[in-house]
């Protein structure tokens, strides 16, 4: 029996050991998705207690706490940070199977140096020692990157966004981690949404151009892209409902974009034509600076209508969308294509279903402009986990170009986050190790260092262009 | 290599073992649903054969016979009890990695002695060896319910039932399992069935109530139900075509009922509109009586004309449905939820694609009313084998609670299925056991003894609120 | 830690190796579904070098090549045979995980001896060996379809297809292989397409019936059934977007019919419709005929249009389309039963999906006309991999008669392929060893060694019903 999440955890074999231990533990991260705040960064923020940092907005761990009949109040509520971190530590304890209970004794190993396992007899010490630990001046916003040996960072940031805090953080020569914009133009493209004429005329003052039209709100976005371009952005993604694929005439997406700036609710296939068009437009863009798409799909978000109104959104009630045509997928990218424009591009969906069906549509528009240039991203969200990761690196590797793969990020909003690299590599080197030591791949170290190092690291830095 | 099926039967860890003999085998049964008659415990039947207990009504069985060739003869038709038996012998030697080899094999084991395999040169001798158990006393009904520590059973009822048996059955004192009703609405909901009105008829006189109007009918079935619930019914069940949201006005359901009733057939749209109000309206009154609701979804019936006009339905012509969309599953939890009460609810899809789905839709809807108020229920019908139930107890650990889980249920037409539970406390405690020896979770076996108590039989005493 | 690939490779168990070397790998091959061409074997050639042979026409190995970032010049383009190796040596190097990687080195080390590994280091010295090995004698195509133990092959055929070179080589005595035509009336249900007129106009030519309506054409292809059916023909094929079911009224059909034959493009409920007619046809006839309905599905084709334009089909641009209801598939199938014809049928779906609903569809439809009459055929396409045959065999096991499985083809364009065979015999062998080494099943050899034996060969002889 091995022991309980020691050095060895998740790595089955001497040789997934050794491409961990050898290769990807000494290798640094590249974060090019998350949703962390760079004023954070910038103000090098301390947290009082180790409930804010785990319990302030972590949206997953208010789910769980729900599953397990905790009360609202030491969720959300106004118990003290005390009681919500008891309430937590008593449920965490249960959480067997669950990846929230690997990543907070991750967590805890790394940034704490705990390495008991919390549950309710645990919960008094370890609040203790996790609250003295934060009150640690290496344990500021930047130390804990530093030390994480993040070397990249992409945030997410709207296209009227002034990027101050990325601007200064760049002028700051006293940190050398860069923290670099990502374009997501969500507010932008959901003109179904009733706030849709109010954000036009943000982004209209932002930009400096007058948004009448759908063709003037794109040279408004190229423009603004032109800015993020000049704060070292080269990202973007998108949150769409599926890809979509159902096109119209630039008469009718301008009929469309003027019945919702006038106030008039716009119909689903409405709205499905114009994001198409929009879609479209974005893809061309990309393509000519040769930023990387990120399409993340699968979500039915805000299920649960009267939490919503207390708590807004992104608290905990979204689920799987199973809706999501490839077809539709494979036109659109089709589309793009054919129109002489398709980006470098990552494919997420929140349905693991749909691994196979996206790992064929990769194939079909690959070409010698970059590696594995049209990817399958690492298993999103509610998928980020033991069985969700293995699941789809198999499917990758099956279908097309494992070795070319960008690997892991965190698309988190916590500063801790950084040990799912840690997770995600000793599933990889375990995936690997065994094929290994099946005889299924040589044990060739030159190739699987190459292999294993490019997939924890340099195959994103190659692939996004980053300068590092 | 393990020796066939022994004690150790897919205990593949000694954690495994340890897990299953401390804890596992020792609980009781609780068989929270299935389909078994009332009137054969209160009779407390004896059977002549084992043709009797294993081919008389399971269409597992009779499918798995016609996949082989056999004559339908041998099946449903004429031939001998024993010749029926030798065929069925004859297939179930070779029917390897099928579940019901094991199920046949375990129920060999507990209530016959018998430890060998089970082929054609073995029939005769088990034919004997079986026949002359089962007249034995011991192995009447009610000796065999007993044998296998069931404490309570939930059969499977229609709201116009009067109930005899199970009133019989508790006055009874000499037989001291509970044998509850549960609430099964199906034909009160069926309205595109050409027998609606004559169900309806049949209902008004039962319940004392005139129906002549959908709000008639909530009338009438809320009166059975608080009928019911004096029976000791804590449980519902609906088998949906898939969980749709197609709300409309009363007025609209009104003549849609209406309609069906004077004999005009409904359109699929007016049925799914009909459906969508009858469950608005169960789950509004399941909630105020704490009861709980079970969806069971995903079947396409009756697929084989010509066997159907033969043998009717439930005879092994059934296969899964892969339409059913997320999204109306969400809408309709949040249309009950947002109207004040959702009520307990285990969603159980024939469609094990649809695992994560669910998994994230559960997230959506707990609160402190309940542990796990949400929950998946345990692998169904079709995925009621060793990978099924693995998937399932590995989706809901990653995306939710696994130690709140209800557990096991038999579903089954049969008095020998207990063994089913000892069949996945086996596969929980492999799974379980193989978590703590990777070091995935810690060797505490205060925490597990109560995870592995409580998902064989203590969260469904308290999730369903037997009085035990 | 195994040896890369070595005489044990896939085999993980004791029990799986002796399954494997005493029962499957000394079974004949029979590859009832390829697209090899009956003229290469007629004339027996003899090719120049290994690019001619693995890169010539292997979509698979040019899609695989595009998803690591190489020139389409090194694929389809002008670069010398040589180059294109280089390239392919280079990425299949690091082709990790993906079954193109097994295929090729299970082909080096049948066809070619060579028990290394591929990649840019080797590529010199294995071209200088595989060009050495394929210009002796014994590697015409003839001797390597007799050195692999190939019995009986069926090519794909058009109803309009003369069947010369199948003719020829049943009159060559020098050469045992029955080489026999399978019926794939693709061309002939295509009414969506321009060229169909003409194609129907060929049809009438060579049938010498004149096909002026859908019942002409139903004539037209009876007549060719029985002249195919003379060749040896006893299977058909069909590749279908999804398994329809549209029921139309035959005035219906005949005015489809008729506007496609007119020129005029028919809308996509009205390819439905028609497409719904043919196959209700076509099932009805194999039935008559006792020919075997093989059923593909789940594809969407060419989605690349440049490429496309280039490149013609079939060139490595097609992709899963994961629309494909259940409920119709089950209609469909039902209609040609309830019709009194529905012929032994073998169901494909690219997405593996649709395992389980497939193997739930089977179970309505068997009867003792043959066993096993309805299959799920094995692990197709994109899923013909190690994880993909699993997951097939797992789930016909669960849910079916595994034992009565007609087994693998190679559905392969090359004549190295039949180690496809070998590769699927492994992980069937290694896959019913894990289960009896894990006290599943007994190690009861008798009955072990006749499954093996009946889905590696035996059960595909008697279900089809070949002369061997």
């Amino acid at each position: 029996m091995k022991q309980f999440m020691d050095k060895d955890f998740l790595l089955g074999t001497e040789t997934a050991q050794k491409l961990y231990f050898d290769y990807a533990a000494t290798t640094p991260v590249l974060d090019y998705h998350c949703h962390i705040n760079p004023q954070e960064i910038y103000e090098d923020r301390q947290f009082e207690n180790i409930t804010q940092v785990w319990l302030g907005a972590d949206h997953y761990k208010w789910r769980f706490m729900r599953s397990c009949g905790v009360d609202e109040r030491y969720i959300t509520g106004d118990a003290s940070d005390k009681e919500k971190f008891l309430k937590w530590a008593e449920v965490i304890g249960k959480a067997i199977g669950n990846p929230l209970f690997h990543w907070s004794h991750l967590e805890l190993q790394k940034y704490f140096g705990y390495h008991g396992a919390l549950n309710k007899n645990t919960a008094e010490e370890v609040w203790d020692l996790c609250n003295r630990r934060l009150s640690e001046p290496d344990m500021t916003v930047r130390n804990i990157i530093k030390q994480s040996n993040v070397t990249l960072i992409c945030t997410t940031d709207d296209p009227a966004d002034s990027l101050e805090w990325h601007k200064k953080i760049a002028e700051d020569s006293s940190f050398d981690v860069q923290v670099l914009p990502a374009w997501r133009p969500e507010k932008a493209m959901s003109l179904e949404k009733a706030a849709y004429p109010e954000y036009i005329a943000h982004l209209s003052e932002v930009s400096g151009i007058s948004i009448a039209t759908f063709a003037d709100l794109c040279r408004a976005l190229s423009a603004r892209m032109d800015f993020f371009a000049s704060m070292g952005c080269s990202v973007s993604d998108h949150s769409l409902e599926y890809v979509m694929y159902e096109p119209a005439s630039e008469e009718e997406i301008e009929a469309i974009f003027a019945k919702s700036m006038s106030g008039t609710p716009v119909t689903h296939e409405e709205e499905l034509k114009f994001k198409t068009a929009f879609m479209l437009f974005a893809g061309k863009e990309y393509a000519k600076r040769n930023w990387v798409m990120q399409l993340h799909y699968g979500v039915k978000r805000d299920n649960n209508t009267p939490m919503f109104e207390k708590l807004g959104p992104d608290t905990g009630f979204d689920c799987i969308n199973n809706y999501a045509p490839s077809s539709q997928m494979a036109d659109y990218l089709n589309a793009v294509r054919a129109d002489g424009g398709l980006p470098k591009t990552i494919i997420y969906s929140l349905n693991p279903n749909d691994n196979q069906a996206i790992g064929t549509i990769l194939g079909c528009f690959q070409d010698s402009s970059a590696v594995a240039k049209i990817q399958q991203g690492s298993a999103w969200w509610f998928n980020d986990h033991k069985t969700g990761m293995q699941d789809q690196m198999i499917s990758l590797a099956n279908l097309g170009n494992l070795s070319g793969f960008v690997g892991m990020l965190t698309d988190s909003r916590s500063f801790l986050s950084y040990t799912r690299h840690d997770y995600f590599r000793r599933i990889l080197c375990n995936l690997i190790g065994g094929w290994v030591e099946n005889g299924e791949f040589p044990a060739d170290y030159g190739i699987l260092e190459e292999i294993v190092r490019g997939i924890c690291y340099q195959n994103a830095v190659k692939y996004f262009g980053f300068n590092l």
